[in-house]
């Protein structure tokens, strides 16, 4: 019998249960209401629905479309300001090829890697697969619930060995945290002073309710920067998105994509070109997030479930549930299996504290955010 | 500056830089043929194209969309007389996915995993990224271009380390070898009695023009295979395929593809369901091949480039190019440069014996061949 790798016991993204258990119960005719993925409910942007009569789909280069790589540095000089040379960006198949791309590209097996908890679990999980450390380094109110040098320091002498890269994501998911160009700044010119990689994800941009949104290319081209068409574009599902890298790993990483990729869908490619020029769109579904986040700011505290961090960015609310349980993978299991509302347990975003906490995610409609509410206050009384 | 890693440090898939290469040619108006990359010129089936007119796009389940699971499992009823459990199915982003998947859910770094030399460069790549050893049994006349057990014990004798897993495609890339019921057969009961994996790889499945075409699912179901719809259904820029998992083998490969690709592209899956049932369309691309390597393999030979292997299956001459160089990168740069004609060096294929070769794809249109072996022939003259 064939058995499975030791690499491959990798804690499992719940989120994606979760979104499995809820197609089963939609599927068996259950009024579903998902809050458990960070998947806008609009569709994508009309031009790019358009590029699908594009004809004949093929492989593209490995890092992608020419077209689309200069439009992504058209989108940096217009929204930043700032001069990217078209062959320093990589298309990807997502921001979850970009992460896969940075890890292997950038650190060898053993090395640490510093993420805050709770963050992204899909960090934690691609790290351990590839032989990496991830060094979760707490994030809550009195760091400003984002990393700080202080806290990487404190990591470091506490595990005894370096840090060599750091990831930051901005917004953050899921504590909707925004760092701003003085944090970021903190966070580069550590990483330079002591040769660690620096990773910005920056694919919550254009979803920055409160604070500045500065992306790290502001700062320093040393950097790399990972983005993607999937939230502020409304493109999940199309699995599209980009690196922008420094000169000297253009190369090596094309050479990992070429053979681990091959290139991302060209239809996404040629749609994504298409949903760059369509803010007017994209900022009317902006608009339906800020009304569901103040909605649920003030809402989901009403209920008896008070929020755990700000909501500055992003599309998350991360709320306590220790009221309730102590167990919020059971509690959210119950709430889908009770009231048919998904949503996910905080466990995927911090192993430690996360028994603790839930993730509602606001990229839905208003009508159904407002339903999901309406049914988990009724649940909570009972 | 951040330094790429060693792990990095991966061959470039020469064929995609081929591929970069042609784009440009192509960008400054040059007349290129393409026979560089396994790329169908035939469109999706029509049926697929319809899918396009799919609305909402979004993450499906990591495993896939059910009724793509359940239509896979069907055609292996229908094609192999095999049941298949849709559970078992895993959809993945492109075969590319799969062996990433397969690679990480199998071994732990350190592993040795045998593959066929001449073979697809990717698995090297992949498996080398990935902290595995490849290690390349070559294939020849000798052994009927294939894997056989005789050869496998030689190279563990060499390597004086167990062989972990054994990866054999059929109809395979780049020598177009099939292997019969009886040499399958023989590889995973050699893989089976030493608790080896036997990972097939059947994405040229559809494309065999002599000899029998053998799932390995006929044969045993302690094996992982690896099929796409790139090939026969001419589907490659869609980034679609899929895997056929042992039982214990579903929830591990599903939890890491969870992390490190969220879900295959939806649309894609959309679209595979109806490629499934296109075989009649499908059916006349392959007539289109057949022509296409009657011809070459009366022609090649006839203008100095003898074949090097059978072309029993998928769509690839490899090709001894010995009589006009001993670096078959630069002949290829040169052919592209000069004639406008892109096809691979063997160099990717076959790191040792790989500078005497060169391969054609023959999946363009019937024009488009017999103009590119025109030209070849002239300029071989000079």
């Amino acid at each position: 019998m064939i058995l499975p790798s030791k690499r491959s016991a990798v804690e499992p993204f719940h989120a994606m249960d979760v979104l499995a258990e809820a197609t089963k119960a939609r599927q068996a005719g259950r009024p579903v209401i998902s809050m458990a993925v960070g998947q806008p409910s609009a569709p994508a942007p009309r031009a790019a629905e358009a590029a699908l009569a594009h004809g004949r789909i093929g492989y593209t280069d490995a890092l992608g479309l020419p077209e689309l790589r200069k439009a992504i540095a058209g989108h940096y000089a217009d929204r930043h300001g700032v001069e990217v040379d078209p062959a320093r960006i990589a298309i990807t198949t997502g921001s979850s090829a970009g992460f896969n791309l940075a890890f292997l590209g950038l650190f060898d097996a053993g090395d640490q890697v510093a993420i805050a908890r709770p963050g992204y679990p899909a960090y934690r999980a691609i790290l351990g697969a590839l032989g990496l450390t991830a060094v979760e380094v707490a994030v809550n109110a009195a760091t400003g619930f984002t990393l700080t040098p202080e806290s990487l320091e404190a990591a470091e002498r506490e595990t005894g060995k370096p840090i060599r890269g750091v990831l930051l994501a901005s917004p953050a998911n899921p504590t909707g945290t925004v760092t701003g160009r003085a944090g970021l700044k903190a966070l580069a010119d550590w990483c330079a002073a002591r040769g660690a990689a620096f990773i910005s994800d920056e694919i919550y941009h254009g979803l920055t309710f409160t604070g500045e949104e500065t992306s790290a290319l502001e700062l320093t081209q040393d950097v790399v920067v990972i983005n993607s068409f999937s939230k502020y574009y409304c493109m999940t599902g199309w699995r599209i998105g980009w690196m922008v890298l420094p000169e000297n790993l253009v190369r090596p990483l094309e050479c990992l994509a070429q053979s681990l990729y091959i290139s991302a869908p060209e239809l996404s490619q040629i749609a994504a070109v298409a949903a760059l020029g369509a803010g007017e769109e994209l900022d009317a579904c902006k608009q339906t997030y800020a009304a569901n986040r103040a909605f649920l700011m003030r809402r989901l505290p009403e209920i008896g479930l008070p929020l755990l961090s700000p909501m500055d960015g992003a599309f998350y609310a991360y709320a306590d549930v220790s009221a309730h349980t102590n167990d919020s993978m059971a509690f959210a299991k119950r709430m889908l299996a009770e009231i048919s509302v998904a949503a996910t347990p905080g466990f995927d975003f911090d192993p430690l504290e996360g028994h603790r906490a839930l993730r509602l995610s606001y990229a839905g409609s208003q009508a159904e955010i407002e339903e999901a509410v309406n049914r988990m206050e009724g649940w909570l009384k009972r």
